[in-house]
């Protein structure tokens, strides 16, 4: 019964997202999610709303909006909230690329980018990354039709210098250059402070990872007002009111509470650190991480097969069949218990202990 | 700086939601909110959930799909569940419209519509509703591309016999049918019903209006599996997680408490049809409604002079400003209360009393 589909459907070819499994017990280190709940207020702040359920919620999300902008140096007009950075995302592509101009990201990165152009018949080109897998900037310089890649880049965790970054803005003066940075908190320096100077510059941020949300979906934009009103006028003419009520005043309270949002992102970056060196001594070659996750693969182990031991084991990292990183496992960052653990039976499976 | 936007964004006509103020005191019967808060056991749901949310949610729905799946006869596979049913069609014009076939809808329905339609360049034929604002049925049959219109229909909440949908239904077997039944639980009988026969049909519901939960974002699509496949589809391309986890679990403890949605849908029915009635006797002409709104017009008094005077008065009904409805107000049913203070006010602008 595809007669009913749409070429556009037809053009598919849906993201996969981590395996969401739920049995007990598990150690899920499979789809960078933060192992702290978020700040307490949060729940405060939600129960407070209840009783506001039959109504719709703020369709401009003012409030959140001043509030990020504030965190950034920038104005409400400066910031666009979607539902989780996935949303802005799609939504960014829908606003600033276009069909029959060619895009580029790198060619290991998010994979959700070709996904959007494959959804929106944006034609792409794949940028090689070098062979530590460091972007190249040159290979994003006089992009056609924009240009999208993460800093810190997945699933490598690895940060580009911001003067990089701001190389290929400059480098790029009439498309849109967009730099999703779902994993700035854990080390990198935002391109937001940017913003101001290039106008072509969208910066996206998610409150999935560091601010411990990944449950309510907020994401958003930063940029220069006249790239967030086109995101504006994508989102109005596809759904008003995308961000519900529970999730605003939940992620107004998350960014008003600074100190537990500092505390659990340092911890974090701790515990990477900490896991990096072990995971070295069992004989991983580590990649060096900006990010809530780490990249990395044995020489004498496929990474498939500890994929698999690990999973019979009880714990979940991510396996990206994919040719130049299907020998690396992405490693989320827990909690120390969660990682001690990980390591001890990572170390049984190599026959080594830390 | 529009150099930046795509052609999708130049072309974009975006929706104006209802006014949302938040004034104190004010009575607020324009955006068709239900006036009662939803079932207690929601907020329970939802407080039970906290604990969870630095997890990502499920990106199926499953325990909600089967839940509404059950509630209609049909099994989970039959279920698509969307952010509010504003994305529930978003996704439907991606999934079943194509661009160069044109598709029909009322000239008086859902202003969102032909503002999705331009979003995604799919042309469009409006339907002229009957002068008693009645849709024509065949004025929908044999439509090159699709059909979409609500049932009720919106602004005017008129319902369109099952029968007559059905034979839309037959007359379009090579096209894709949506019915969005928002406002269904006031008093017409959902299409559901014929999903198993017809291979064409999307119904498009929503948790906003009887269900209490505008506030929380959770609409639905039902169909034959191959539609909801398409769906399923353009969602995995675009954001996996579109719903959240408290709207996910408030969603499924409201489907399971059927005595509270019961009793406060008949309560609303009841204040309509007294809220008729004494319009009615207020001078207006008040068209049959099976929603939770009425739609009326004043032979003495223009409809934008009582929505300024209401709104001075502090009660906000909605007024459209296009040809055709201009002489009409659409007010949104509340509790008893309300309405007797809106026909108080009302009564002593038109200068009677009921």
């Amino acid at each position: 019964m595809r007669k009913f589909w749409s070429s556009m459907v037809n053009r598919t070819d849906p993201y996969v997202p981590g395996e969401q499994l739920n049995q007990p017990g598990l150690i899920k280190l499979n789809t960078n999610e933060n192992p702290y709940p978020p700040s307490p207020k949060v729940a405060e702040a939600i129960k407070d709303e209840m009783g506001n359920l039959m109504r719709y919620p703020s369709p401009t999300a003012d409030l959140l909006r001043e509030e990020i902008g504030k965190l950034n140096d920038l104005t409400a007009d400066q910031v666009f909230i979607g539902n989780g950075s996935d949303e802005v995302l799609a939504f960014s592509f829908m606003a600033f690329f276009e069909p029959g101009k060619t895009i580029r990201f790198p060619d290991v990165t998010y994979s959700f980018y070709p996904v959007y152009a494959k959804l929106f018949d944006i034609p792409y080109e794949e940028t090689p990354l070098n062979k530590d897998f460091t972007i190249s900037p040159e290979g994003f310089y006089g992009s056609e039709g924009g240009v999208i890649f993460a800093n810190p880049n997945a699933p490598t965790g690895i940060y580009l210098e911001l003067q990089h970054v701001e190389k290929i803005l400059q480098e790029n003066p009439d498309v849109v250059a967009i730099v999703d940075e779902a994993y700035i908190d854990f080390g990198g320096e935002s391109a937001a402070s940017l913003i101001n100077e290039y106008a072509n510059l969208l910066v996206v941020q998610t409150t999935s990872k560091s601010r411990s949300l990944a449950g309510l979906r907020v994401g958003y934009a930063l940029g220069q007002a006249h790239l967030i009103e086109a995101l504006v006028r994508i989102k109005d003419s596809f759904n008003s009111y995308t961000i519900d009520r529970l999730a605003l005043c939940g992620a107004l309270a998350s960014f008003r509470d600074h100190a537990d949002f500092t505390s659990k992102t340092m911890q974090i970056v701790r515990t990477r650190e900490m896991t990096a060196q072990k995971l070295t001594d069992l004989g991983f070659q580590v990649i060096p991480s900006q990010a809530n996750f780490l990249f990395a693969s044995h020489p004498d182990y496929e990474a498939k097969q500890l994929y698999l031991q690990l999973k019979q084991r009880n714990v979940l990292v991510r396996y990206f069949d994919k040719r130049q990183v299907d020998g690396y496992l992405r490693i989320s960052i827990g909690t120390d218990e969660e990682m001690e653990e990980f390591l001890g039976i990572v170390g049984s499976i190599v026959g080594k202990s830390v």
